[in-house]
C-alpha cells in the first residue's frame, strides 16, 4: 500500500484537458437550463396585490436577514482565510490556490443559498396565485418543482464548474487547493444551516406557542406578529440553508473522489469523478422535465417517479461511461505508483459497481425515509394512535421510530461503505471506490434539490393564501395536498444529505491518514513514526478521542435545540408585547409590527450560530493539538457513526411526529381541536428544532470537522515528532482552542432572554 | 511492549496465599457485617394488618416474577455456558474453571439481586411503620439506609470472596477463568435490569395514565389495579436489578484489574486489585454507619457527608497500602516480561495516583449528577420554568439538560481514563492504572448501593402508607421527604455505574487485543499477521464497525424505550376493563384483582427482553466473525463512546423532568393541578422509561458486550488467519448470529397488544 495519495507533478494531456473542458460546458449548460427554469418562474402571474404586499415583506426579511449574516460571516471568513494560509503547505502556489478557492467555495455556496432564497420568495406567491386559477393543480406543482429545478441546477452546475475549474488550472495539485474549495463551501454551508435553521424554528416554535396554544388563532394567521417571520424563516431556513449544504455535500463529495482519484486510478482517476456527476447533470433535467403529476395522482408520486428514472439512467449511463473509459486492468492506468499498478481487478468493473452501490443507496434511503416519516406507513400510523393516550405516548413512540430508522439508516450507509470497500484488496482503490459511491449519490442531487425546494416553496405559498385571505375552495386545499408532500421530500433529503456525510467523510479519513503519512515521512524520522502513528485503535487514547467526538455531536445538537428554545422565548415575549399593548390586533382594527419580529430573529440567530460554529471548527483543533493525530483520528470516526445516527433520529422523529399531526388534522383519532390533536401538536412543536435545526446541521458539521483535521494534519505532525522542544507550542494551541469554545458556550448560557425567563414576566402580569 | 498480557504459570508464595486470604476474610466480615443489619432491619415493626396485607401482596409479586425470570433465564445460561465450553481455550482447566465460574458469577448476580428484592419488600413496610411511631424521621431514615447496607455489603462481600476464590485456586490462570466469571456476572445482570426495568415502568406508566390522567385519583391510590404491580416493580427493577448491576460493575472491574495487573505488575498486580476493594469494604461499614442525619437536616446531605467521608479515609488508605505494598521500581517486580521491567516510574506512585483519579471521578459524577438532577440547581429550575409555556418546551429543554449532562459526564471520565493512561509510558502499565482507576471507583460501592437501595424502600414505604391509609401527618410527609431523596441518590448511582462500566470497558479493551495477539501467535503466522491486525483505525471497515457499535446503542435504547410502552398498553387496557366491568371499584365497594396486572408484566417484561438480550450478545458475534477483529475492536469502541452518552442523557434528561414535577408539585409555578403540572406530568413519564428501563441497562450491555467480544476473540483469528478454507464456516456462524438477531426483532414487532392498539378499542367502546 502506498503513503502517498498524492501524485504530485501528475500532468494533464490535451485529451485530459478536452475531458475537463467538456464536464465544464456541461456544468455552464446545466446553469443555462437554470436559467430557462427561472425565467419561467417569473413569467408567471403574481395574484393579489393583497398577496403581493405579504410577498414583499417576506422578501425583504429573508434578503435583509441573509445579507446581515454574510456581513457577520464575512469577518469569519477572513479569520479562517489567514490561518489557513498560515499552514504549512507544499509550496506558494498551493497555499495560495488553496486560500483562494476557500474564498470561491464559500462564496458559491453563499451564492446558491441567496439564490434559493430570492427564487423561493418570488415563487411561493407565484404558486399561490397559479392555485387559485382553472387547472391549478398542475399550474402550482409546475411552479413549485421547477423553481426547485432552478436550485438544482445552480448547485450541481457550479460545484461541478468549479471541481472542473481548479482540476484545469492546478492538474496534479488539485486535490490540496481542492481541499480549500470544500472546506469554504463546507463551513459556510455549516453557518446557513444552523442560522438559518434557529431563525425559521424560533419563528415557528414563538407563533405557535402564542398564536396557537394561548389565542387559539390558525397558524399564518395575519394576527400573530411571528407569522412574517415564519415565512421569512422557511426561506433563509428550509431553501437558502438546505441549497447551500446540498451544494457544500456535492463539492466536498467531489473533493474526496478526486484526492482518492488521483491515486488510485492516476489521471483517470482524477478525471472520472468529473464525468460521473457531469451525467447526473444530464439525467437531472431529465428528471425536472419528466415532473408531471398524472391525473388524480398524488404530487409526491410523480416526484418519486422522475427519481427513479433519472437514477436508473445515471446507472446505465454511468455503467458504459466507466467501461469506455477506463481500462479493464490496474496496469494500463496512468500515473499511479507501481503497487497500484500491481493491484488486480477491473478498474472498470469497480468504478462502474461503486457508482451503482451509490445510486442503489439513494434510492433505499428515498424509501426507508418515505416509510418511516410517510402518512401512509405504520410507523407514523401508530405515532398518531398513541395521541389517544396523550402528549407523553406520542414523544415515547416519535423516540422509538426516530431510534429504529436511524439505526437501519445508519446500517444501509454501512452496508454501502463496507459494499464498496470489499471491491478491492488495496486501501487506497478501496477508498476510491467509496468516494465513487458518492459520486453515484451526486448523481441524485439535482432532483434531490428540486424536490426539497418544493417543500418551503408550498409552505410558503399556504402561508401567503392564509394570510392574504384570497385563496379559497380547491385553490386552498390545492396548497394543503402541495405543503404534505413537500414534508416528505423535506425528510428525504435530509435521508440522502446524511448518506452523502458519511461517504465523503469516511473518504476524507483517508485522506486525513494520507496527509499525516506524508508529514511523516517530511520529518525524516521515517518507519517508526510512521508505526506508532498507526498503530492505533486498541489504546485508551483513542478511545478517548472516539468518546469526544461523539460527545461533539451531542453537544452541537443540544446547542442548536437550546438555541431555538432560547430564541423561541424571545418571539413569545414580543409576540405577547405586542397583543397585550395593541388590544386593536385581534380584531384587525391594528395591524402587527411583523418587522420587530423579524429582527429579533434575525438578531438571535446570528448571535446563537457563534458557539456551535466555534465548536466545529476549534473542537478537532484542541483534540488534534492537544491530545495528537490518533485521537483525532477517533475523534472522527466517533463524530462520523454518532452523527450519522443522531441526524437520522432527528430528522426522522421530527418528521414522524409532523405528518402524525397531519394524519390527526385529517380527521383521525378525534380530528383538529381533540386533546389527540393537541398531544401531536406537543409533539410536533419538540420535532421542530430536531428535524429543522439540529439535524440537518449536523450534515455539514461533519463535514467541516473532517476537513479542518486534513488541513491541520500536517501540522500536528511537525509539532508532535521529534524532540519535545515544540510541545510547549502544541499544547498552547489546545489550549487557547479549548479556552475559546469554552468561553463561547459559559457567554451563550448567561445570555438573557430565555423561553424560561419570558413567561414568568408575563404571567405575573397576567396576575396584576 | 509485551504482545502477552497473561504470565502463564505465574506461582503465588505462602505469602502472596496469605495476603489472598486476609481479602477473603475481609469479604466474608463484609457479608457478617450484612447480617447483623439485615436482623437490625427485620426486627423493626411491621405496622398495621393493613399494612403487612399490602406488603405481602408485593412480597408475593415480586418473588413470584424473579422466580419466573430466573426459570427462563436458567434455560439462556445452560446454552451459554454449553457455547463457552466449546470456546478455545489453553488447556481442560481453564475451559472448565471459566465455564464453572460463569455459572457462579451468574449465581452470584441473581442472589444479590434476589437478596435485594426479598429485603426491600420487606423494609418497605417497616419504613413506613417507624415513620408513624415517635421519632419516625430518624427511625424510618434508618431503616431505609441500614437496608441498602445490608445489599451493599453483600454486594462487595460477593463480589470481593469470587475473585479471591479465584485467584487462590487457579493463580496464574485466574484471569482466563475471571472472564467466565465476570461474563456470568454481566448477563444475568443485563437481563435483570432489562427485565426489571420494563416491569417497573410498564405498572408505572400504566397506572399513571389510567389512575392519574384518566381518573384523576392520586398515585398508588388502592382503586388502582395497577398499584401493587407498581410497587411490585420499583423492588424488582430499582433494588434487584441495581443491585446485580452494581454487582456485575463490581465483578468486572475486577476481573480487568487482575488480568491486566498481571501483566503490569506481576504477582503484586494479581493481588493490589484485592487489596483495594477489600479497603473499600472497610470505609463502606464506616459510611453506612456515620450515616445519621443531624437535627433539621436533609437526608441527602447526611449520605453525601457519609460518601465523602468514607471516600477521603479509602484514599488515604489505599495510599498507604500502595507505598506499603509495591516496590518503587518496576525491577523489584516479580513475574513480569523484561520489557516491563525496564519501565521507568514507580509502581507504588502510578498506582496510588490511579486509585485517587477513581475516587476523585466518583465524587465528580456525584457532584456533576446532583446538580444536573438536583431541584436546587438551576437546570431543574429551568425545566421547571419551561412548563409555564407547555409539555413541548418542558421536554426540550429536558432533552437539553440531558446532552449537555452526558457530554460534561463522558468528559469527565474521558479525562479520568487519559489522566490514568498518561500516568506510564508503558502501554500495558496505562491499561492497568486505568483499570485500578476503576478500583478506586470500586471502594465507594458499598456505600452507593446503600444510596441506592435508599431509593425504591421509600418509595415502596410511601405507597404502603398512601395505600393502607393508616399514615397521617407527620408520617406522611417524612416519607415524602424520603421519597424525594430517593430520587437523587438513583440518578447519582447511575452516573458511577456507568463511569465503572467505561473503565473496566476501557481495560478489557486491552485484554481484548491481549487476546487477538496471543491467538495470531499461536497460529504460527507472526509478525506480518499481527501487524495487519493492529493497522486499523483508519480503514472504512473499522469505521463501519464503530457505527454499528453506536448503532446497537441506539437499538437497544429504542427496542427498551418501546417495550415499555407496549406493556404500558397492556397494563393501561386491563385497567381501564377492571374500572368498566366492575364500577364498584372507584366507590371502594370492590377490590380490584391487582393479582391480573401483576401477571401481565411479568408476562410482558419476560417476554420484550429476548430481543435487546439476544443482541446484546449476538451482535459482537456477527460482527467479530462477520466483519473480523479490526471492525469488532471498532463496534466495542463506538458501543463505548456512544453508550456512554447514551445512558448519561437518558438518566439525566429522567431524572431533571422528575424532579422538575416535584418542584411543581412543591407548589411552584401553579402547584399541583396546573397546567404547568400537566406539563411536568407529560415530561416525568417521558422520563420514565428513559431514566429507569433503557438508561441504566446499558451499563451491562457495554460489559457484557465487551467480554462477549474477549471470550471469541481467539476463535475469530483462527477462522480468519491462513488458508481461507474456514470462510464458509466463518461467514455461517456470522449469517446465523444475524438471521437471530432479525428473527428477534420481527417477532418483537408483531407483537399483538401495544398502547397503540389498546386505545382504539376503548374509544369504540365509549362511543357505543
Amino acid at each position: 500500500m502506498s503513503r502517498q495519495f498524492l501524485a504530485e507533478g501528475l500532468e494533464l494531456s490535451g485529451g485530459d484537458r478536452g475531458v475537463v473542458a467538456v464536464v465544464a460546458v456541461v456544468a455552464l449548460a446545466a446553469l443555462a437550463v437554470g436559467y430557462v427554469l427561472l425565467k419561467e418562474v417569473l413569467a408567471a402571474g403574481q395574484g393579489t396585490p393583497k398577496m403581493q404586499d405579504i410577498a414583499k415583506a417576506v422578501q425583504e426579511g429573508a434578503a435583509a436577514y441573509l445579507n446581515r449574516q454574510f456581513r457577520t460571516l464575512g469577518i469569519f471568513v477572513v479569520i479562517v482565510f489567514v490561518l489557513l494560509f498560515a499552514l504549512p503547505a507544499d509550496d506558494l502556489a498551493e497555499r495560495i490556490g488553496r486560500s483562494l478557492f476557500f474564498i470561491v467555495g464559500a462564496a458559491f455556496s453563499a451564492t446558491i443559498g441567496y439564490l434559493g432564497m430570492w427564487l423561493s420568495t418570488r415563487a411561493n406567491v407565484r404558486v399561490a396565485a397559479a392555485a387559485n386559477e382553472e387547472g391549478g393543480r398542475e399550474k402550482a406543482t409546475r411552479i413549485a418543482f421547477r423553481t426547485g429545478g432552478v436550485v438544482g441546477m445552480t448547485t450541481v452546475g457550479l460545484g461541478l464548474f468549479g471541481a472542473a475549474l481548479v482540476v484545469l488550472v492546478y492538474a496534479g495539485q488539485a486535490p490540496k487547493v481542492l481541499e480549500g474549495f470544500g472546506f469554504g463551501a463546507a463551513l459556510l454551508a455549516m453557518f446557513m444551516r444552523v442560522g438559518g435553521g434557529i431563525f425559521t424554528k424560533a419563528a415557528d416554535v414563538g407563533a405557535d406557542l402564542v398564536g396557537k396554544v394561548e389565542q387559539g388563532i390558525p397558524e399564518d394567521d395575519p394576527r400573530n406578529a411571528a407569522t412574517i417571520a415564519d415565512n421569512v424563516g422557511d426561506n433563509v431556513g428550509d431553501c437558502a440553508g438546505m441549497a447551500a449544504d446540498l451544494f457544500e455535500s456535492y463539492a466536498v463529495t467531489l473533493v474526496a473522489s478526486l484526492i482518492l482519484g488521483t491515486a488510485a486510478f492516476g489521471v483517470q482517476g482524477l478525471l472520472f469523478p468529473l464525468i460521473v456527476p457531469a451525467i447526473g447533470v444530464l439525467t437531472a433535467v431529465i428528471g425536472v422535465y419528466t415532473t408531471k403529476a398524472k391525473a388524480g395522482e398524488n404530487g409526491l408520486t410523480a416526484i418519486n417517479r422522475a427519481f427513479y428514472i433519472s437514477a436508473v439512467i445515471s446507472a446505465v449511463l454511468c455503467t458504459i461511461a466507466a467501461f469506455t473509459y477506463l481500462p479493464s486492468s490496474f496496469a494500463d492506468l496512468n500515473g499511479i505508483s507501481d503497487a497500484v499498478k500491481a493491484t488486480s481487478g477491473n478498474p472498470a468493473l469497480i468504478a462502474s459497481v461503486a457508482v451503482i452501490i451509490g445510486i442503489v443507496l439513494a434510492g433505499v434511503i428515498l424509501w426507508l425515509t418515505g416509510y418511516y416519516t410517510g402518512t401512509e406507513h405504520k410507523p407514523v400510523q401508530e405515532v398518531g394512535k398513541t395521541s389517544l393516550t396523550g402528549a407523553a405516548t406520542v414523544i415515547l413512540s416519535g423516540i422509538s421510530v426516530g431510534f429504529e430508522s436511524a439505526v437501519y439508516t445508519a446500517l444501509v450507509i454501512g452496508a454501502a461503505v463496507y459494499g464498496a470497500f470489499l471491491l478491492s484488496g488495496s486501501v487506497i482503490v478501496a477508498l476510491f471506490a467509496i468516494a465513487l459511491a458518492g459520486c453515484g449519490l451526486l448523481t441524485t442531487v439535482g432532483v434531490i434539490v428540486a424536490m426539497d425546494t418544493f417543500g418551503p416553496v408550498s409552505d410558503n405559498a399556504q402561508g401567503i393564501a392564509e394570510m392574504s385571505g384570497d385563496v379559497h375552495g380547491e385553490g386552498a386545499q390545492i396548497l394543503t395536498e402541495l405543503d404534505a408532500v413537500g414534508n416528505t421530500t423535506k425528510a428525504i433529503t435530509k435521508g440522502i444529505a446524511i448518506a452523502t456525510a458519511v461517504l465523503a467523510a469516511t473518504a476524507l479519513f483517508g485522506s486525513y491518514k494520507d496527509a499525516i503519512d506524508k508529514a511523516v515521512l517530511k520529518t525524516g524520522e521515517v518507519v517508526d513514526g510512521i508505526s506508532s502513528f498507526s498503530y492505533v485503535v486498541f489504546t485508551p487514547n483513542i478511545l478517548v478521542g472516539i468518546t469526544i467526538g461523539a460527545a461533539v455531536v451531542f453537544m452541537f445538537s443540544g446547542l442548536a435545540v437550546n438555541a431555538v428554545t432560547r430564541a423561541a422565548g424571545a418571539i413569545v415575549f414580543e409576540v405577547r408585547r405586542q397583543f397585550r399593548e395593541n388590544p386593536g390586533i385581534m380584531d384587525y382594527s391594528v395591524k402587527p409590527e411583523y418587522g420587530r419580529v423579524v429582527d429579533i430573529c434575525t438578531r438571535d440567530s446570528l448571535r446563537e450560530l457563534a458557539t456551535p460554529g466555534l465548536m466545529a471548527v476549534l473542537a478537532p483543533v484542541a483534540v488534534g493539538f492537544g491530545l495528537g493525530v490518533g485521537p483525532l483520528a477517533g475523534y472522527l470516526a466517533g463524530a462520523i457513526a454518532t452523527g450519522t445516527l443522531m441526524a437520522v433520529f432527528l430528522a426522522n422523529s421530527g418528521g414522524a411526529w409532523d405528518n402524525a399531526k397531519k394524519l390527526v388534522e385529517d380527521g383521525n383519532h378525534g380530528g383538529k381541536g381533540s386533546d389527540a390533536h393537541a398531544a401531536t401538536v406537543i409533539g410536533d412543536t419538540v420535532g421542530d428544532p430536531f428535524k429543522d435545526t439540529a439535524g440537518p446541521a449536523i450534515n455539514p458539521l461533519i463535514k467541516v470537522m473532517n476537513l479542518v483535521s486534513v488541513l491541520i494534519a500536517p501540522a500536528i505532525v511537525t509539532f508532535s515528532i521529534g524532540d519535545s522542544a515544540s510541545d510547549p507550542i502544541r499544547i498552547a494551541i489546545a489550549l487557547v482552542a479549548t479556552l475559546i469554545i469554552v468561553g463561547a458556550v459559559v457567554v451563550s448560557k448567561r445570555r438573557g432572554t430565555s423561553i424560561a425567563d419570558s413567561p414568568a414576566e408575563t404571567v405575573s402580569n397576567g396576575a396584576a
